[in-house]
């Protein structure tokens, strides 16, 4: 794991949310066939100081060469292994509503090595047919299927109510993450990863913002 | 605006972030007939510590009462009106595929006086239909829409090089506020607000916690 080109330490929260923006800009970097940048461009592409820019990737390895710039294909290599782009994830979708769905059918998974293997429900009118790719089974059947497709992580897109359960199931078959769309907390076992996409707490945040404006940071 | 029970400032992010859920938990301490409430119990309930919670309400109101707790009522109509809940907004979804499509159907949103009015996209076959209770209308007709229907939000769910376009034809519009959730930047206008739901990053970020979990942070 810690060879030459990997982290050597897991990223603190604000950097981690950074790294997919970093990979990104060093994908268009390395595709315009840049294969130095200076931390000033780089910085500027995301938007972000200097510093800050300096401070992340002191996080992510030892490779600035102040004055030369940074390789970006070696930056681009530690930004892909750091973010899991290395190696396609097999993915549960579990709940088949309208944002299970659309999820199911989502085409941007394929850019991140992410592929939607599965999708569960309880509805008898679901289970057995096919979303897009995806075949619906019989949430009951989570373990059996889990083992069966090498399932890693599991997408909950079910009711408020189903959302513990929708978690213990997956976990219990040995997933260990978690990506919840539900706006409910839900326990896990400590290593098991849960990462929360909350719609409408992101609108709330969007209108405190909008609202707020003319008052004083 | 800076009546009793208001903020008297914008809340710094990490505050921010941690306001819908505030919210949530003085809802159920209120419906539980809960009058007062310690501060280390409603930090209990939000996982966080009591230094945490202490800071965080410090910046909403002056109504720390050392010893005697906090009034959930007073708490409970200053999250509200700080996360904009005290009065409906009017939603528009730019973009008719299935991410489009699941969010004008999204239940989620009534319960934040969220209302999706509108839906544009610019296939002449989806146009003039109705999703559930949403008409789709042509793109090309957004501002007289907008002014029509009070439209006060956006939510972009077009292919990536239609969202600087999509954002462009709301601002234009006159709208404040966009959720983004394609995983392009857009740049807007200063007066308005944008918060992004970026759906692949938030899987990248999962692996990266799920990969180097034995790592040092």
């Amino acid at each position: 794991m810690l060879t030459k080109g990997a982290l050597r330490r897991r990223l603190p929260p604000e950097t981690l949310s950074r790294l997919p923006a970093y990979r990104k800009q060093l994908s268009v970097l390395a595709a315009e066939g840049t294969e130095v940048v200076s931390s000033k461009e780089l910085a500027r592409r995301l938007s972000i100081s200097d510093a800050q820019l300096r401070r992340d990737l002191s996080y992510m390895a030892l490779l600035g060469r102040r004055g030369l710039g940074y390789e970006v294909e070696t930056l681009l290599e530690i930004t892909t292994r750091g973010l899991g782009l290395d190696k396609t994830w097999a993915l549960a979708v579990i709940g088949g509503g309208s944002l299970g769905t659309a999820l199911a059918r989502y085409p941007g998974f394929a850019k991140s090595n992410m592929e939607v293997k599965a999708l569960f429900d309880v509805d008898p009118g679901k289970i057995g047919k096919m979303i897009g790719q995806v075949p619906v089974y019989d949430l009951a059947r989570f373990p059996e299927v889990a083992s069966q497709l090498g399932l890693e992580i599991a997408i909950l897109t079910v009711p408020e109510d189903q959302a513990q359960r929708a978690a213990d199931v997956a976990t219990m078959a040995g997933l260990k993450g978690l990506l919840n769309f539900t706006s409910v907390f839900v326990s896990v076992p400590p290593d098991v990863k849960v990462r929360s996409v909350d719609i409408t707490s992101e609108l709330q945040q969007l209108t405190h913002l909008m609202r707020f404006e003319a008052l004083p940071l």
